[in-house]
């Protein structure tokens, strides 16, 4: 987390953190226009959520990890935003629970694609998935449903931090356990998912990681519960509420 | 307003537009990546908003025309979002109470200058002030000061759409009456305004040209009225409410 010249006590450090790797991800060729505008809207809510973990967020990031601990073939789906954003935090994450990375992008192109796997390989990723597109998610138009057979395709738990909404629904409509990672709690893709986590993906993932750590010695029926505990659309009210209220009733 | 190949009847027309004129924008040379970044910003405090211009914008667009129609020597400031969103409606604005147009870019090369004017007579503007750069605000490092000296410099109503906080506090500093439009009521450049308007740009122009046609005949007398009766701070208060409650009281 040394990639800008700015002292971590600085009050807007992870704000100006995160909009240099953004930047960053412009030049790389990672990031798109949308990507740019998508990464807007994420701040205005995050800005309204007051910019942190909130409790109903941490409690979706541990039962994301039961999930993911409980999965046979656990996938992490990676868009031009979320490479640019934390790319050794998915990399991080995706050891930890032994799940495969696959490169997965709406505005598909073979440089960009490249990019992306290349950016990931430099922040520690050993394989990455995505380039072979031999799968098809069903549903959508060709061009947005390629994926790797035996990934996505395959997967059993999938996390599509930031996904777009009409791949969200069709990944959950294929009985795909989809965790999904998005600041705004009304969106489709947040509201399809089967595990929506409202909150920051540059504070989630890694969140997501520490909880599987926590987790790591919990029997299957341990990991069951917490995934049967929770209550997807509960999480959504609950954030939703925070937004619009500004408390997250625990101040 | 048909610059693109959607029915004006489709229920996402206007943010479809929007969307077009920003990619437009950027094709152009006249947005930036910050500007992108900000658009996404507004889109999701418009989708708060309701997409729709509140009683309280519509009242401080009022105010606002009253105010320019009440000055010695008004000016709209344009930065590259605005020159791509609303271009011809700026002109209209201009004309409407015999206001100077100056480009104004927190990010400013003379590419970007040029292609901003250029935008802007493409779109019926006579006069294009901002490339003299003769006049300094004072409190901010000299790149972002530059303005015309027989611009924004000796201005005492400025209209600053979309404005960087530190600018808006500087002109504010000035003396100047200071008009913003701002989809975020907690941003600094609302909270400095002498008439914050908390609505979408590419509304609350053509809303001030119409209230400006309005008030064409008012006395100054009226006119003072109007502008002694505002209140900044109720107003931002009751855009903050409905961004947080959904709700505006008149449903």
């Amino acid at each position: 987390m040394s990639d800008i010249e700015i002292p971590e006590s600085h009050p807007r450090y992870q704000s100006l953190l995160t909009r240099h790797r953004i930047e960053e991800g412009v030049e790389k060729g990672i990031t798109s226009q949308q990507g740019l505008i998508a990464q807007g809207r994420g701040e205005a809510f995050d800005y309204l959520l007051g910019e942190r973990t909130i409790p109903s967020a941490d409690d979706a990031a541990r039962v994301a990890a039961a999930h993911l601990l409980l999965a046979t073939h656990p996938v992490v789906s990676v868009n031009g935003n979320v490479a640019a954003l934390c790319p050794a935090e998915i990399v991080e994450l995706a050891n930890t629970v032994d799940a495969d990375i696959e490169v997965n992008l709406f505005n598909r192109t073979d440089e960009r694609m490249q990019a992306i796997v290349d950016h990931l390989r430099e922040h520690g990723a050993d394989e990455v998935k995505g380039l072979t597109a031999d799968g098809r998610i069903p549903g959508i138009d060709h061009e947005r449903a390629k994926v790797d057979a035996d990934g996505i395709g395959s997967a059993d738990v999938v996390v599509v931090p930031l996904e777009d909404g009409d791949r969200a629904e069709a990944l959950g409509a294929m009985d795909k356990t989809e965790i999904v990672v998005d600041l705004n709690p009304m969106s489709r893709s947040a509201r399809v998912a089967t595990v929506p986590i409202v909150d920051n993906i540059v504070r989630a993932v890694p969140n997501i990681t520490a909880h599987a750590r926590e987790l790591a010695d919990a029997s299957r029926e341990e990991l069951e519960a917490i995934v049967a505990d929770f209550d997807a659309d509960a999480a959504l009210a609950d954030a939703e509420r925070v937004i619009r209220s500004g408390s997250d009733g625990s101040e």
